[in-house]
């Protein structure tokens, strides 16, 4: 019960600041991430400090190397987060553009004004420098946040914590604005989930197993993506010279990525002329092929593919390979194992191209170019909270903008319906 | 399991249909309207002979007369069902638009184009015209949908449904775009809200109860509204003839739908100028007055309100009043008992004006307007499916372009990340 009134009384004062961020000028938002940045980097000692208590602890739980490095802090990579705030910082403000706006016949002007979402609640894994990315950008959007690291984190985030709220409250913004779950008890997520009248949206980040828990759990609206099992369709009238180049990108250039290649799709009337080498080349980088038993029977060393390969997000060097009998066939395939996250068609072909554009149901799908650019930065969006696979509200790389909703503002002088 | 087996298959072949849905031309959805239009127009007779049984059971099983006449059909009502339709058609279509563009730096083009959600389920009571409304928006976007109205209209519903069918698939129209529930067990709602694979969406369309059920028992996302508890605040610095004249359009021009104004806030500062007189005429109108201990000092013929009064929906002619002694405090009344829905400020002060369009969180917020705007009509959308509370996704009246979520388009020649 004490745990419970607890969280209940971070998510109000939560909401209770939501209420003031709404309207807060933009330069009072600015100089406050300003100032986090700049008490991020003062504080540096300290937080690299209470970032070794972690390591120690998790040494000793007998944590694997990579999740100590993805936990470890040090002078650079405060500094990178510090930067990180500032590089939000200089983004537009996205608060109170008119999205849309018009003039009914009777006067009335109405328009679509862009507003905060609210209350922001992440849940992430043991990677300190969310803390800090998340409440910088869902600040600069106008939300408060509740933030709820992985409990191997919990001395640093507090430490990042400390100094974000420090600095932020005295650049003016109000109590409440940035919070913490300051307890590793796995009951406060729960609680945290049903705080339906005061949290707006909750992100979770980290593996399919902790989103699929938050999202069992929620009665908030989540936002997230499962896995990327992203497709490289090479179309019957593809050049294929860019078909290679493409696809050996997507699934070479950071294969433990959700927007890298995880299966190629090969039209029938080119793979002879484009897998053999193409697999040449893979095999080179040290990728293993899985393929069906047409692409085992055309080139050398691929392992023949199960189903549930093609229904596996492998996120490192492995890649499954089908050849298909027909464009028809590759929508199907992709309809059938896509992950609704990333797919991509190479083809000089122009219906081809659009049809796919118009029927493969995904958050991003390409035309001649590499899944790999499903990302906040390579879309031009300055930052990313994330990438979505839901349909409602956003989709694909997450960025400031993705943090608002909007409400219909109406003006009027003095209508009144007949 | 039989029934089991049935929603799966209805919820299978809406999702088979809306891929190819999503790639239909305009024009075959157009004269698929058309024909469905022109279809109940032909039927109309076996659609009514089909509703007296629905009407005949009603009154056996002893409805109320309300609920009777919102069963009831007849060659008017029909009629009025096809015109509907074709004001739908004639609106334009909304998917394949590209709401932003742009290039990034290594030539990538990148757009936000607008497609169909995929299937759409939608579970309401018992008006029949919502089968073919329903039907035809979403439709008209590119989505499949799946009906599943009141038990107690089956018999109508199907008839509808019937005709529409065969006018979509003889227009062109795949196999599965429009779908009813044909069995009257409530497990079947309960078995649809878990196609969480097949259903992008879920739209209740009725009281309060309804609602609650739905989003209790659904695992897919719903878009919802639960009440209007609308206010309109005067402020001081109101045009007190205005006030007067929105604040009685809001109570009175309907009082039993969700934007009518169920709470007038009126600042101290004006409230003997502008209360008394108002007062008056409401209760001239035929309204209860229940007002806070100052309203009842100040006015004859007002009831003392309670806290519990404050927090309800009437839907009728009842209204609470409160005179509060600031701007804050009326701004602090509605993040209380506002329900998101429509909010109105009746001033000619321009910073109070701007701060309460910032600051309150609802769906639709209005200066110097009659809450009764809130409407896919009045908007101008031309159609509704629905009014949303929601902040994810769509908010306020929606209409086509509600029905429709977008996905990122990325076309390149050739592009690789580096």
């Amino acid at each position: 019960m004490a745990l419970q009134k607890e969280i209940v009384a971070i998510a109000k004062q939560a909401k209770d600041a939501s209420r003031q961020l709404s309207h807060i000028s933009s330069d009072v938002k600015a100089g406050a991430l300003e100032a986090m940045a700049d008490g991020l980097l003062k504080k540096k000692t300290q937080i690299v400090r209470a970032n070794k208590k972690d390591i120690a602890n998790a040494k000793k739980a007998k944590r694997s190397k990579a999740f100590i490095e993805r936990l470890m802090l040090n002078a650079l990579r405060v500094k990178k987060m510090s930067d990180d705030l500032r590089a939000i910082n200089a983004l537009n403000d996205p608060i109170g553009e008119m999205i849309k706006m018009w003039t009914r016949p009777n006067g009335l002007r109405i328009s679509k004004m862009r507003v905060p979402l609210g209350v922001v609640g992440i849940i992430y894994e043991s990677r300190p420098n969310v803390t800090s990315d998340c409440a910088g950008l869902c600040l600069k959007a106008g939300n408060a946040v509740i933030l709820r690291g992985g409990k191997e984190s919990l001395h640093s985030n507090t430490a990042i914590f400390k100094v974000l709220v420090e600095a932020a409250e005295k650049s003016g913004l109000p109590k409440g604005s940035i919070n913490l779950i300051p307890v590793a008890d796995r009951e406060a997520v729960q609680i945290m989930l049903k705080q339906i009248d005061y949290i707006d949206l909750i992100i979770p980040r980290g593996g399919e197993s902790l989103i699929r828990a938050v999202v069992e759990n929620s009665m908030i609206p989540v936002i997230k993506h499962y896995k990327g099992i992203c497709h490289t369709y090479i179309d019957e009238y593809a050049d294929l010279k860019m078909a290679e180049e493409v696809s050996f990108n997507a699934k070479v250039h950071r294969p433990s990525t959700c927007n890298a290649m995880e299966c190629l799709l090969v039209h029938k009337a080119i793979a002879k002329y484009f897998l053999p080498g193409m697999v040449r080349r893979l095999k080179k980088a040290g990728v293993e092929i899985r393929g069906c038993a047409k692409t085992v029977k055309l080139c050398s060393g691929v392992i023949a593919a199960t189903t549930e390969d093609y229904a596996t997000e492998y996120l490192e060097l492995i890649l499954s390979v089908k050849i298909v009998n027909s464009f028809q066939n590759a929508l199907d395939h992709i309809a059938k194992y896509g992950s609704q996250h990333s797919e991509a068609i190479v083809t000089n072909n122009f219906p081809n191209g659009i049809r796919f554009l118009k029927e493969v149901d995904a958050a991003c799908v390409y035309i001649n170019a590499s899944t790999r650019f499903t990302d906040g930065n390579e879309f031009g969006l300055g930052a990313e909270i994330g990438v979505s696979t839901d349909k409602l509200h956003a989709r694909g790389p997450m960025g400031l903008e993705e943090l608002t909703t909007y409400k219909y503002i109406i003006m009027g002088n003095g209508q009144i319906r007949k």
